[in-house]
């Protein structure tokens, strides 16, 4: 009997995922009623010493049995994995799965103690707006040529929409929106559901995308100075929204005084804030780009200006009157990196102190679009831009390898698309790697700026937008849309994701405005999905199935990427605990089906996504 | 075709695996000629962003070809995968294996950079010695009851080998080995072929073990005291021969002058040492023995005593007169960690800055039974004590789980053993965790006075004993035999593992002992075996294969575990890039065999290993 499938255990099943040290909490284990199992035993490794805890064979509901035990939390960072003493020999459960082999610790089950995290943060539904391309609530703001000259560019101002003309300077061609922009659209944000905003860089820089900072203390004057920010968070206050900001403390502009009194004067000092590698001219930047002046945190003076001390950058934003919500922060991957000297873990925790300090709730995210998990054990980032664990392989599975933002050269491409195994082992090894805790927390986007939009990844298809749409919103962690991809905007030449939104409401996809105002709404009131747990049920050629679980009900996610409709037939559901009887509703259709033999009975499916909930 | 066996890569493919930072190293991956493959790049992620150079074709020699590169060492620890495009999609390779998704960074390969390894120790093989056991050079040290009391015990020295008495204590009944013994005997050691030597604890203590000192600054009484080491350190020198000492940062003796100090008066500069839960009877000790009692490393005073001052306890014995080689840590696993306070990693590190400035070719190794890999960076230890990359996945093999010294409650246990893909798989993973400098020193052993003796744990069977101890001898790592393992001893009720070493040649197992003679000269003669790479050929349901190769030559290790012989048959080959026609002759058995259409022809095979050298 293949009962393997069936052993499932998962952050979920912690009655307290935010236990203080000291404290007990209490484990549940879910397997087949029929496993071959005798006895079942935690193991943990208390002070680096190995110690089991035996399980007691709690509730038995067929098809599945459930063992439970308490597990004393003793440490700060408590992990575990399961033995499974059977008839077929030992075999061990750990976040990546079962293996009949003595496993290392690096995928076991993951308990953070004394850990906070921000109250709002799992009924939030984010939404990215990048500043200039939103909308533009005040021209009188609008950059004009006789404002500056940067790197042999003046700033223009285009007509909202207009095409790019030939020639002009991608980083000096504006469009003019601002903050009033994001205040005069709030509705639409409202209305759509969302509830939290991130904002890309709005502090004052030369450049369209904010991130060579020239002063970190100011709001762009484009964008309406810090006032305009006082406004929004009036008005977002007054709308139960949350914010957050985008810093770039990896690197400033060229042309940031602090850059430039360090050019003047090697006793300045800023003088230490960099690495001249021949004093004026030559100096580290951020891969390369001369124009971004990587920073040196090294220096502990700047380590006080950044984040340390009581009125450093990263503190005051956080308090009023700006009271943003958190920080996305840039190229977290490199931040505090350059050769020998490689201190970004002891940076980024300081980071960490300093924010929760200023605002305990604060969310705190950074860029990183590769494998985090280093970053992610509580210490540092709340979560990351999950490229990683969710967009990625995602793009991967519905179109192939295709360039991405993530230092490929162009010739990387296939047109095969990852087999939908590839797809599954790929999440499940990026869950393990992290503590249930903070997987929750992750920044889940499936497009940004600094990509593909959603649109264009799956050349335009309505119902592969919709399916990217649905995972999105029903995966662990929190959703996060870039802004106008919910009317379906896609990628310009020229431009890339960050095109203007579109305000001409008569051109929307309004069928595909109301998939994601329905799929906000279903996340927003659904504990299931904030907090439940999940498990891969299904991997076929074209067709994977996963379930969000609790105590009381579930739903069962069936994505289907085939142009030729998924047959009617039998989806195996017993290894999810789900007993033959159990009725399911589809959400979107109303459809109904039933588990008859251990599988769910499903209809003929269409390509896309169908979210099927227990009655 | 399934090629995909064939894509190989280790550190052994590397041409400078001690490159210092801003060298460059020249990495080789090999794979089937008729692989599918269009381009292979390696993906680094220096600075912590993505990075991809792309590899040359280089020579093609049926039925393989390789791909190469140059490979920067821009920071201290480089670590890297490779992406291969294929007709079949992209694939990975990483020290785990080839995967049709994107892995995670932490079976990545890796290189340190400005890394010493110690000069003599992919040389050395070693050879345990528990000193009470191994021989009495000089009766007038005995312990006697008169000495000490000890826990309501006093010492006892018996015969040698002499039964032991009911109700004797374990920690006070000695047989009387000392230093002087084990002089007398260099000889037996220097005939075996080791040259390096492991002394359980020397320092002044109470017990037999040694793991509760009460002195470390000076060997104990019983022992010969410091003049014996100083005089064994000189023999050691004429015979070209190491040592390494055993030392307990972990916790001393609760009748040690520190403990004894802070427990009269809270003032005591050794108060701070320790952890008192109520003074002076409560307090913090290892694993709740009182008579161990715990240091607490948060004590600045204390670290400086045990490691960091010039004249501390670590350093002072790897100087003139005693000079040892090395240090093997005690609990290395749990050091600096208790609760809440968390310090294992820069405890370790501090310990081996100190140790390697006092002794820059020092062998560091840690005891820690379980996952060490974080300890096995480059920045800890230079190795652990192996059970877990070598020993108890063998002994899982050939004869299912059973009792270890590994906080496993005496029910976990199951007669089924390992299926041969679990062992497989356990030693991929093991690898793949650990830079392949690091690998190359562990210490590689299949018993200790810590668990069953090898020759218990095959139930006495001549043939698996031998098998052991030819995977031993050909495993990356350096092999770690236990004294009188050479001449088959086994446990004994009472005593366990740590026996009277036999004097009486007439007994010996003369066949094992020159098993292990052959076995010895061939490791310390092959630096093939000392620093070539690592591949699994072959896994069957009852045998494995896997070869060592380098430029010049390969062996490939036959391993059988079943009663039956292995029939006679083909062995594939291919795919470890041996080519048709290559001649191979047995080591043992001088039996030669060749490889046609991609498979090596064997004879029969009864159980135990067979080394097939390339002619």
């Amino acid at each position: 009997m293949f009962w393997h499938a069936s052993v499932h255990h998962d952050g979920s099943y912690v009655d307290n995922l935010y236990p203080c040290l000291g404290d007990t909490v209490h484990l549940r284990l879910r397997l087949s009623d029929r496993a071959p199992v005798r006895r079942v035993y935690v193991r943990l490794f208390p002070d680096g010493e190995q110690h089991f805890i035996p399980m007691t064979p709690a509730e038995t509901r067929p098809p599945i049995k459930w063992f439970a035990c308490d597990l004393p939390i003793t440490e700060p960072h408590v992990h575990y994995r399961f033995l499974l003493q059977t008839d077929e020999g030992i075999w061990w459960l750990t976040a990546a799965g079962l293996v009949d082999y003595e496993p290392l610790d690096h995928t076991d089950f993951r308990i953070l103690a004394d850990y906070h995290t921000p109250a709002w943060i799992h009924a939030s539904v984010f939404y990215q707006v990048y500043p200039d391309r939103f909308a533009n609530g005040d021209p009188s703001n609008d950059p004009q040529p006789h404002h500056y000259e940067y790197r042999g560019h003046r700033p223009i101002t285009l007509p909202w929409g207009a095409p790019k003309p030939p020639n002009s300077a991608f980083t000096t061609t504006f469009y003019g929106g601002d903050i009033p922009g994001i205040i005069q659209h709030l509705d639409h944000l409202e209305h759509l559901g969302v509830n939290a905003i991130y904002l890309n860089p709005i502090m004052e820089a030369y450049s369209i995308h904010g991130y060579d900072p020239i002063d970190y203390e100011h709001v762009a004057r484009r964008l309406g100075g810090d006032d305009a920010l006082i406004q929004l968070r009036r008005e977002l206050d007054r709308r139960g929204m949350h914010y957050i900001m985008d810093i770039v403390p990896n690197h400033c502009g060229f042309k940031h005084p602090w850059f430039l009194a360090a050019q003047k004067d090697t006793s300045a000092p800023e003088y230490g804030y960099f690495t001249f590698t021949h004093h004026p001219d030559d100096y580290l930047s951020w891969l390369g780009h001369q124009s971004l002046v990587k920073l040196n945190y090294q220096c502990a003076d700047l380590r006080q200006r950044m984040y340390e001390a009581p009125d450093s950058i990263m503190r005051r934003w956080l308090q009023p009157p700006f009271s943003a919500d958190g920080w996305r922060v840039d190229v977290g991957n490199m931040l505090g990196r350059q050769g020998s000297i490689q201190m970004n873990g002891s940076i980024v925790k300081g980071m960490r102190r300093a924010v929760k300090e200023a605002h305990p709730d604060a969310y705190l995210i950074g860029e990183n679009f590769f494998d985090a998990s280093a970053q992610l054990q509580g210490d540092q980032w709340d979560g990351v831009m999950n490229y990683m664990g969710l967009a990625v392989p995602l793009w991967h599975w519905l179109r192939g390898y295709q360039n991405g933002a993530m230092g490929m050269p162009e010739q990387i491409t296939s047109p095969i698309p990852y087999p939908t195994h590839a797809l599954a082992a790929t999440w499940r090894a990026r869950h393990a790697s992290l503590p249930w805790s903070i997987l929750l927390q992750q920044y889940n986007l499936i497009g940004s700026h600094d990509t593909t939009r959603i649109r264009t990844v799956v050349n335009g298809s309505e119902a592969l937008h919709r399916l990217s749409a649905t995972l999105q919103l029903t995966y662990p962690g929190v959703p996060a849309l870039l802004y106008g991809d919910e009317i379906g905007l896609t990628d310009q030449p020229g431009w890339g994701a960050v095109v203007c939104m579109n305000w001409d409401q008569s051109t929307w996809n309004r069928g595909l405005l109301d998939h994601y105002r329905d799929l906000i709404a279903l996340r927003r009131r659904s504990t299931l999905l904030q907090r439940g747990g999940f498990q891969m049920l299904a991997t076929e050629p074209d067709t994977f199935a996963y379930q969000r679980d609790n105590a009381d009900s579930r739903m069962i996610v069936v994505a289907h990427r085939g142009t030729d409709p998924r047959p009617a037939g039998a989806l195996p559901v017993w290894h999810g605990g789900v007993p033959d009887g159990c009725r399911f509703i589809e959400h979107f259709s109303g459809c109904e089906a039933v588990v008859e033999q251990g599988a769910l009975h499903l209809p003929e499916l269409p390509q896309g996504a169908t979210i099927w909930e227990q009655i």
